[in-house]
């Protein structure tokens, strides 16, 4: 709610009664109703746009000749988790590329503290400068088939649903659970019947998805052809573009970004890495990308603001008018989307911005409860004849299921470099089942000696080791375990690079570039022990997702995924 | 809140697994994101859509062949009050149009009445076949320059903001009020600064449209130009394009309805009497109009249905999708939006649609609370030189400010036929100011004897009448108390035709049928009496409006509304 004393200043600044806080001069003004570029100053009154079409006297200036004004961005699908880095840091990453708004669903930390998470994400979310939605996550654990930290029911969320900060609830993963009316799922729909709530339908068509969406649920990120996008458009569904750093559907989807079809759609980026956003961009880079490819320019800027804010009930934002958020993004060119500078709810988006934010305090150390491990938990009792063999695909999360003779001693399967065949463990760190360690065999990482081990581990994130050496791959999960998680490269007893996630094991309390630089040792150790893929610890990570095909590897073992039980 | 059972038989019928409540079939859908028409089943359990785009079993079938199917309509912004009719003969009157959502605000009837009204309109909205929709309103009385039965002030809202049915504020008529920072008016704009707010903002510009969008107004419904409406729409406001008995702005805003600007724009009607429903029709008839003259098809019916949902926040209905409210309008051509078949909420509109709704008991009998007056209190102190005299410009509610040399008689003006002067008063019935009587004369009726009378009189609803004898006035004034309400129309001590509006003195308890019919009757009694206006009564209920340009006349007397002040 806004006070009456705001509600005045406001008024007496639109009209120009006394000067605007903040005026942006000389910036030519994207329209986003159709007509086109028109130079006007832009009047701002605290955190709200109070004038447009006009001219004011503003107590400060932004000078902003040449550049074009465009409505801050909004990311309306992502876990924050992924870029490593605590919300606090997340937004200093993201707010200079004119992300201003951001809807995140604390999936992956609510995987390992439950509800703690939410009070977390939202006590960040009080303290930042770009406004952090959150959507309740739905689907905590994501299966049965492994061991998270939390279990979270209907009753778990609605204490939530009415925080301002709260949009509704997060992506429905579990869609066979809702096409099958499991009644978990129904008491979270029901509870949240009245308000938004994201999908995750991957693949989803037909009737199966018409009775996905007869439940309520309004949008879908996980669409990665034009083809099912326009099935679902056509049934009513919303698109969320995505781009990330592991699922890239925005080539694909770029088709549909018309005038016509831009108030269906919004863009997203679901997990996105710091490397990824230092060496390409946010969404400033899906829209570059999407106009390079042919998207139009006005229905581009349409889907990163105006749409998506009416998709998820934002009215106070995606467009640069009195009364809205003062939320702007200055560029240079609308093409290029080349961010000069950025006004997030009226502040000028420079280093000093972040300064003087509350601290939150952090949570989740100690999240790795596990004991230590001696190389011998990673035995695998030889088989005869042919052994399963996760095979990894370079760039994604799906995964093959291969089968290979191993070789073998004392009744113990071993590593055959010769195949590629290295060892894969999942250590389960919640304290729940002390001592549930599965082992299998993975092939596809190239890797010749050493072991890199990581406590991102999608969705439960349990402790997950890949390693040609049982020794390598103790030492690399002791580690983890005594920094509370993260990733490391061992070679024998010798850890050789680290990253601490100490924030539940997920997220770093370093600066988003000490993150990145520490990523890049840690691409550059992994490649040392002879590993030919670009995001080893992206592709481990997703090793042990039980519901992306074919097979996966959990605590309680391998997973035959289109069979949806254990090997 | 939908409950876990109602969800899981959406979900079980979309998918097929068992039959669905209501098939319409063979019907061909207009595909709002732009494909076109497709044929289809279209599955409905309940009052929800649950499948599109696929073949479905059903326990009722709807054929359909022929036909297209387009979302329910919307209408966003009316007074049920001006079609004279209760809510619940609005429906039966409306509802076969098409239109199956109305987001009213009950202005007129709350300036009678006040917090009861919504009481009232609420009671209606849980009985109603429609999904009636209710904005709480916010300028009661309207102005300082006229006695209404009510005030309400913030306080008086609040306690009906979270009511399921309730939207927010209505149109906020007092935008000097806005601008001008009034106490009142920021008490009210902070209780609903979270929630929507319509505006009414008549040729407001520049500087000072930008300081009532501050003030957090979303929407306009009077804007009467198409270049009015690109400043308004330029700086993020809806325009919601109005067709009613008396303002007309459709055939200006028609250059508007561009595929580009439809989401930022909706239809309303206002104020429409049933004999205008019954003679061109309701959105139905905007829309053909619209397309007759050039508007684009698809985005048309868009404005229509799809962006007037989601100007106000209304997710479930404006697309025919699995989710959706299952408000489905079958036409058999889209241009010309010929109604053929109506379904709302799940349910074919047929009159048997109407008989076992809950009886509402109806409110505001007895409004009428002056005593009978007799002839003498008309009488008009004689002026030197000139008189001041309202001039009625036909079909249009603004007046002009004309001056005559009138006769008198014992010091008391007289009509003068020869210049087509005759009287006008306005009688306090709100029982406030026992005895308030205002008196002037009007130009423009071409009224040759006896006297019309109405107890509609925009915005407080005191008892008005024109006439050319004291002695007629009286009677139909007197008639008038003696219903509690209504129209009349008098010669001599005889009145030769009424309609009683017991409701408030508002609306009528009678079917829109009986209305209608009476209202044929009343304009041929008027005709006969010599007047030349072609809707004496609308033009009688709008002399009394302060807010409209140039000269009204209230109960307090004569109002130059240029200056807001009484002559």
């Amino acid at each position: 709610m806004t006070d009456a004393a705001t509600l005045a200043r406001r008024i007496a600044q639109g009209r120009g009664d006394e000067p605007a806080d903040v005026v942006i001069r000389g910036a030519k003004l994207l329209d986003l109703v159709g007509v086109g570029l028109v130079e006007t100053d832009i009047a701002i009154c605290g955190d709200t746009i109070v004038g447009t079409y006009g001219s004011y006297q503003g107590r400060r200036v932004i000078d902003a000749p040449g550049l074009i004004a465009v409505p801050g961005f909004i990311d309306t699908h992502l876990h924050i988790e992924s870029s490593l880095v605590t919300p606090l840091e997340f937004e200093r990453c993201v707010l200079p590329h004119g992300v201003t708004t951001a809807i995140c669903d604390p999936h992956e930390i609510a995987n390992v503290l439950g509800a703690e998470a939410f009070r977390y994400f939202l006590a960040c979310a009080e303290a930042m400068r770009m406004d952090l939605r959150v959507n309740l996550s739905s689907c905590v654990p994501a299966t049965h088939l492994e061991t998270a930290g939390a279990r979270l029911e209907a009753a778990d969320l609605v204490p939530f649903m009415n925080h301002p900060k709260v949009i509704g609830l997060a992506e429905f993963m579990n869609f066979p659970g809702v096409i099958h009316r499991d009644p978990a799922c129904l008491a979270k729909l029901e509870a949240f019947s009245a308000r938004h709530i994201d999908g995750h339908a991957p693949l989803l068509r037909g009737l199966d998805l018409n009775a996905y969406l007869a439940a309520g649920i309004r949008t879908d990120h996980e669409t990665t052809t034009a083809e099912e996008a326009r099935e679902k458009l056509a049934k009513g569904m919303a698109i969320l573009i995505r781009e990330g750093s592991v699922s890239k559907d925005l080539h694909q989807l770029i088709p549909l970004i018309t005038r016509d079809a831009s108030p269906f759609l919004a863009f997203c980026t679901d997990d996105r890495n710091p490397l990824d956003i230092g060496e390409e961009g946010h969404l400033d880079y899906m829209i570059r990308t999407a106009i390079a490819h042919g998207a139009d320019i006005l229905a581009t800027y349409r889907v990163a603001s105006h749409s998506a804010a009416r998709n998820f009930g934002l009215f106070d934002r995606g467009f640069i008018g009195p009364g809205k958020r003062a939320d702007i993004v200055l560029v240079d060119d609308l093409a290029a989307c080349s961010v000069k500078q950025v006004v997030a709810g009226g502040r000028l988006v420079e280093e000093a911005l972040f300064a003087d934010r509350a601290a939150v305090p952090s949570v989740g150390h100690g999240s790795v409860k596990c004991r230590p491990v001696t190389p011998a938990a990673f035995e695998v009792a030889a088989r005869e004849g042919q052994t399963p063999v996760i095979g990894v695909v370079p760039g994604r999360i799906i995964t093959e299921r291969l089968s290979m003779a191993l070789p073998s001693r004392d009744g113990q399967a071993l590593p055959d470099l010769a195949q590629d065949a290295i060892k894969v463990s999942v250590i389960e760190r919640h304290g729940k089942s002390e001592g549930g360690v599965a082992s299998g065999f993975v092939h596809g990482f190239g890797m010749k000696r050493g072991a890199i081990a990581s406590s991102v581990g999608h969705d439960s994130h349990n402790l997950c080791v890949v390693g040609v050496d049982d020794v390598a791959m103790a030492a690399a999960v002791n580690r983890l375990i005594a920094i509370g998680g993260g990733f490391a490269v061992a070679e024998g007893e010798e850890v050789v690079a680290e990253l601490a996630l100490p924030v539940a094991g997920l997220m770093s309390e370093e600066p988003f570039e000490t993150v990145r630089h520490d990523l890049e040792h840690l691409r550059a150790a992994a490649k040392a022990l002879g590993v030919v893929l670009a995001e080893p610890f992206l592709q481990v990570a997703f090793l042990t997702l039980p519901v992306i095909p074919h097979l996966k590897i959990t605590d309680k073992g391998l997973v035959d995924v289109d069979a949806f039980a254990l090997v």
